[in-house]
Parts: structure tokens; C-alpha cells; sequence
């Protein structure tokens, strides 16, 4: 791209014709052309001829863009690695980049629906804490209300399953609420921002009405998926594919670049849920990851602190050691225990061993197959909007998505 | 099969021909025959002519199957699901075979080597402890010094990944060690456990010098997937595939029933190490799996109770939040802290965000491609036999296969 032209009027010659539009700001390296009709053009090789014009300011090239007929989108920027880029001085990734500056990074957008961003944070997702859920909740259901088609959800990838937990038990959503992050910045060649970012922006104006996450799904740039926000997690340090739905098919895909949205698996339709928001959630609520020799006082610790709410990631099919029984039968007299399983894949079951019967004896609640982290989200909010006796008993039903009736084995579907 | 002749000396017709044995038991619904040649036969339709001999002791039988020619492996059951039946007054599985029982109940493995079985312990897994461990070594250190060719220690599933690495950490061992369980009991027709000892049995007597776990590795039942010890987990709560070899492939695959191995990735040869045990272990190490918004004081609270061992199971390249940083930074003063990732799969990072640089400038030193379970059993191996100094330097370093030059994705080239 010759240096310079980004948001000026030029001429050039491509492809042994002429071209006259507006030069888009690009990330693919290919020249990215507005034409007058508002189609956007790219090109790999072109000769500049003149600039007729010269350059407008960002906001007003985004305005530009925006066209009556398409759906109107909002953007909701809180930081990660898709709104970052490489610090040079110090080799590291920082977040610096605005949502209006993603979008402009990405012109294909402008053809898929009209985008408002907004920048609520930017920090690293693992600095995510509850006050921020509860925010960003609030944000999204106003976004809702104020007639938006969906709300596209920029988020580090770390803690991307946790948030999406969190929002799909705060608020009730007829509209698809899309979390979309990279795990490459998207300065660098191999990003996947660009593309994440396109199927985003498609499955907000999809037929859906939950809380979902979209993101890479294979090794090439040629699909993305969607996975219910419940039943997500990252599975992988670094892959582009790092997210994988747990116990539970991922709802579509969505191909890559032409957007064609398949359905995998039933979800919640667009409007069939009202909007509400239920926006309470208790802090003090720990998970505990069980291994062998760990003692149980770690648990008389935070009933001391005034916790009441304990999910236990334990083994097999929800298992803890023996001599774990009497404390947890203490505290599960007016606290919430539920167990679930560090195998993360499966459904937890405590009638099959003499372990597990001692353990439902003591009180402990069988999480099914919830993942663990979703397990935490959940207990947080049922102890913010209800009493103990009701979050026991809520934390077995399925509210959201996040407990099947019968687990389904997803990898042994596809693997063979 | 005709009740009541399970060791006596018979006369059977079947297809067409007179066949004189010994009947074997069987867990198989065939009829079992053993021939004077020493050859076993199985019929599932068979009439029984006369008994000619009244029965003999197990015991008997077993030494009876003994054959000259073939190795001598050791089984040292230690309880677990592969040593369970159902007890049809609850309903439940409970732990109550011997090792003899096991062996008796697949008589296939007489084909393959001699058996001397041990019954150690006859406890779920769940209740294993760093004591067990110990205890188990010694004996699997005993058993390879008295000149067994490979031993195999049946063992509950749940925790078998960590029995299996402290094992790895404490015995250098020039023989097969190899782990096996099953994920429904033996009298269940859906039973794994026949299978798995078959191919744990050929494992045995393999040309293999290191620790392995040996699980079915499909959901048919034709082959066994031989997982190193320190690069496995169990990954579903029922389902008998649920062992995985993370960031590593497996070792081998063990076709069933032919017991043919091939071997998958680089392995340590029968004799390449030499036979020694360093046997002790610190209990007083922790593993602490973050998840957003959990404080920092639970480390304060082991520190102050003596830890000087700490594994953090963070968030994607392996991060918590930035308000740990300084309690980091005061207990790494005199501890040694591990970074490792929730992710499971992947390696860890922490030069690539701000929050890991952090965290390296407190003193955390990164896990690698270590799974966070494997770390801990390393470290408590570690401040076990070293000081905290040394303890530092070891954890980062590759001692028996725990961590990877660079870490392979097995799960991407198998989806291809």
C-alpha cells in the first residue's frame, strides 16, 4: 500500500481499468478501495494515478461507511490481545487500540452490519473482576434496549469463558450477545482478529438469543465456531483454536470469509427470550481444585472468611478424599458444596462409589456436567439474587444451557 | 457355561471334535479350555461329555499356567474400579478383588508372561496419599531388583496420572512400569478391564524403560493407547477413551487382541536407565487454580503454615491477576513458585504480556509444557530431596520427559 493515502479520495489504475474512491484503512495488506456506490474493492497490485482529495478524519471515514439497509451493531471494546499490538521498545503485547480503531482495522465489517463501538475497558482479562462483569452486563443490556440487532464483546481470551458465564446468567438476552477475541495481535501477519471479527459480526445478526463465544476453529483461516458461553473453554495456551465447547456440541459454524452461518445444534432463538437483567453476584464464592493429599482445612478457611458458596473440581466422576467428609458436612449446613470434575469432559456422578455417597450424604450437590469455572459463575449469582436453600436447589436445574439433560460426547462424534 | 466345573479336568464336544482340559475361569461368557500342550481354547457352544478330575485351588491353576519360556511380570493391585465389583445390596461398586482374582479372570495374560501378583492396598484412588506413593515405589523398585521383566500396578483411575507421576520422579527405572485401571468394573459386560490388563501385559514385557499409563484408547475395544506418566490425564469422568496423552503423543498404540505394539513417538529403551530410588517427598506444596477475582491470600495462608512449594494453575500463557504480583514477590523470596496453565494444553509464557513480565520479575518461574497436576508432583519430588535454591533451577529442566524442547500438538496432527 503506498504510504500515506489511507482516507484520502484517489484514482488508480488495477486490473487494466480505473478506479476512483476513498483509500480504506486495511489489515490484510491488500488495498482496500470505497467506491461512490459504497462497495468496498480490495487489491493486491495497483499503480496510484492521483489523489483527488485529501484525508478525513477517522470518525467521519467510519460514518461514511455506514449504509441504511444493514443492521446496526455495537461494539463493545474491554481490551485483550484483539485490541492490541506489539510494543516495539519492549517486544511485548500491550492493550492500546480503541473498538473505532479495530473496526477501521477491519473495513469487511462496514459490509456486514453498521457499527457503534465503545470502549468500556482496556485491560488484560486475567485483571477482570465481578464489578466488571456486572458493568459490562449493564452496558449490553442497554445496547439491547436502545434497539441494537446484537452486541459484539472484544475480550482478552484468558478469562473470555468466564465473562461470557457471567453475562449469560446476569441477563436474559433476545438478541445474540457475541464475545470475540485473538490470540495473535492483530499487528502481526498470522492475527485472526480480522476473521474472528467478521464472524462476529455475522452471528450478531443471526438467529440467536444467547450468550455466545466466536472464535477460530481449526488450523487454516477457513471456519469459526460458536460455542454457548456456558459451555466454553480456552484449551490451549497459544492455538488460534484454543476454544473448545465442553460436554456440549458448538451451536454453529460460521465459514470464513463468506459468512455462512451452519447450525450444529439447538439454541435459543432471537427474541424468544425477554430482555432482563439480574445483575447481583455474591464475591464470596471459591473453587477448589481437589488433589491427592490436599487437606480440607483450606475450606474451614473461607467458611471463616464468611464464604458460603464452595465448588469443588475434584476427581473421576466427582471424588475427594474421605477424610474430606466431616468438614464438608459442617459447612455444607448452611453453605452451597458443589462438586464437579477435573476431568472437565463428562458428567459427575456420586452414586457409583462408597466416596461419592459419603460425599451426598455430607450435602455435596452433583454439578452434572458443568464445567468447573461455570459452576463458580453460577454459584456467585444464585448466592447474589437468592438464599442458600434456593441456590441448592437451583444449582441443579438448568437455567441457561449450562447442564444437559444427558451429556453428549462431542469429540467422539466428530472423531470418527 | 456349565456351573460347578471351573478348575476340574473335563471332557467336552464341540464343533464336531472331543477336546479334554482343564476349564478355565473366564470372564468372557466363553468357555475356557486349557489343553495338556498348554494351549488355551474358547468355545462359546460346547456339551459336557464327563468331569474326569475334581477341581484344584486357584492357586494351582495359576501356577499351573506358568510356563518356562515366557517373562515373569509383577502385578501389584492397589484397588481402583479394575479390582471393583458391583454389590448388588447398594448398587454401588466397591473395591474387593485380590491381584490373584484379577489374573485368574483373564486368563489370556497366562499367554503372554508369568504372573506373581501382589495385593498392596484396596482403596479408591481418591485416597491415595504421598505416603502410598512412597510405599508403592519401594515395592515396584523391589520387584524390578528381584529380576521381574516389567511390573504392573493396577490402580484406581481417578488419581492414577499423579500416582503415576511421582513414580516417574522417584524410580529411574530400566524396565516397563506400567500403570493400568479400568473404567467400568469386571463383571460389567461392558468391562475394560480385560483389555487393558492384555495390552498392560504386553507393555510389560516391552522393549520400554520408563513409566507409562496403558488405557483404552477408542471406543471400541481394539487398542490401548501406552501414555507417558508425567504427559497424561484422565479427561473424562465415564468414558473408557478418557486417558489422553497432553502436549505429547502417545508412546505406542497396543492392537487388541493381537497385543502387536507400535510404537508413536520417541521413548526410553528397556536398559538405557540404570535402577535407583530417591524416594522422598515434600507434602507441604500446594496447587492453586485461579480463576478471576480470587485473592492472593490463600498463598499467605499456606506460607504461613510452613509451604514452600506453590503451583499456580493460571490463565491462558499463564497469568493471574496483577494484584498477586507483590505476595508473589515476598513468598518467592525463600519458596519456589511454578506458573502452569488451566489451558492444560500449550506451553506457558509469561515474556509475552505485560502481567506475565510482572509475574517473572516476582520471582515465578514458568512450567513450561507441564501440566499443572505433573508440576506439583515434580516440586513436592523436588523440595523433597533438594534445597529451595536447587529446587528453582530443577523445575524448569526436563528430567524424565515432563517437559518438552517444543511442545507438540498431537490433537492437530490426529484431526487432520
Amino acid at each position: 500500500m503506498v504510504e500515506g493515502v489511507e482516507g484520502k479520495r484517489v484514482r488508480i489504475k488495477a486490473k487494466g481499468r480505473i478506479f476512483e474512491g476513498i483509500a480504506m484503512p486495511s489489515s490484510t495488506g491488500s488495498f482496500v478501495l470505497k467506491l461512490d456506490n459504497g462497495y468496498n474493492l480490495g487489491f493486491s497490485e495497483y499503480e496510484l494515478i492521483e489523489v483527488i482529495e485529501e484525508g478525513r478524519p477517522k470518525e467521519e471515514i467510519a460514518e461514511l461507511a455506514k449504509k441504511e439497509e444493514l443492521p446496526n451493531v455495537k461494539i463493545i471494546s474491554t481490551g485483550g490481545t484483539i485490541a492490541s499490538k506489539v510494543d516495539y521498545r519492549t517486544g511485548a503485547v500491550t492493550s492500546q487500540f480503541s473498538a473505532e480503531e479495530i473496526v477501521s482495522d477491519v473495513p469487511e465489517i462496514a459490509e456486514i452490519c453498521n457499527v457503534d463501538a465503545m470502549l468500556l475497558y482496556n485491560i488484560l482479562s486475567e485483571n477482570m473482576k465481578a464489578k466488571h462483569w456486572i458493568e459490562l452486563a449493564r452496558e449490553v443490556y442497554k445496547a439491547i434496549k436502545d434497539g441494537y440487532e446484537g452486541v459484539i464483546i472484544t475480550h482478552g481470551t484468558d478469562t473470555m469463558a468466564y465473562t461470557a458465564s457471567a453475562l449469560a446468567f446476569m441477563l436474559s438476552t433476545p438478541s445474540p450477545v457475541v464475545f470475540v477475541g485473538a490470540q495473535r495481535s492483530s499487528d502481526r501477519p498470522s492475527s485472526d482478529a480480522a476473521m474472528n471479527l467478521v464472524c462476529a459480526a455475522k452471528t450478531a445478526i443471526s438467529d440467536l438469543g444467547e450468550v455466545v463465544v466466536v472464535m477460530h476453529a481449526s488450523t487454516s483461516d477457513d471456519f469459526c465456531h460458536i460455542h454457548r458461553g456456558v459451555k466454553v473453554r480456552k484449551c490451549h495456551t497459544s492455538r488460534r483454536d484454543a476454544f473448545r465447547s465442553i460436554n456440549n456440541p458448538p451451536l454453529g459454524v460460521v465459514s470464513y470469509p463468506s459468512g455462512d452461518i451452519r447450525w450444529l445444534s439447538s439454541r435459543i432463538r432471537r427474541g424468544e427470550r425477554e430482555l432482563r437483567l439480574k445483575d447481583r453476584l455474591e464475591e464470596k464464592v471459591v473453587l477448589v481444585k481437589f488433589f491427592p493429599g490436599l487437606k480440607p482445612d483450606v475450606l474451614d478457611y473461607y467458611y471463616d472468611k464468611g464464604y458460603r458458596g464452595f465448588v469443588l473440581e475434584g476427581t473421576g466422576l466427582g471424588h475427594v478424599s474421605t477424610d474430606w467428609v466431616d468438614t464438608i458436612s459442617r459447612i455444607a449446613e448452611d453453605s452451597v458444596v458443589v462438586m464437579t470434575s477435573q476431568c472437565l469432559w463428562g458428567r459427575v456422578c456420586d452414586r457409583v462409589y462408597d466416596t461419592g455417597r459419603y460425599l451426598l450424604q455430607a450435602g455435596v450437590i452433583e454439578g452434572e456436567d458443568m464445567l468447573p469455572e461455570v459452576a463458580l459463575i453460577k454459584l456467585m449469582w444464585l448466592l447474589g439474587n437468592y438464599d442458600v436453600e434456593e441456590a441448592k436447589r437451583l444449582v441443579k436445574v438448568n437455567l441457561v444451557g449450562e447442564i444437559n439433560p444427558t451429556t453428549r460426547y462431542w469429540d467422539e462424534e466428530v472423531e470418527k
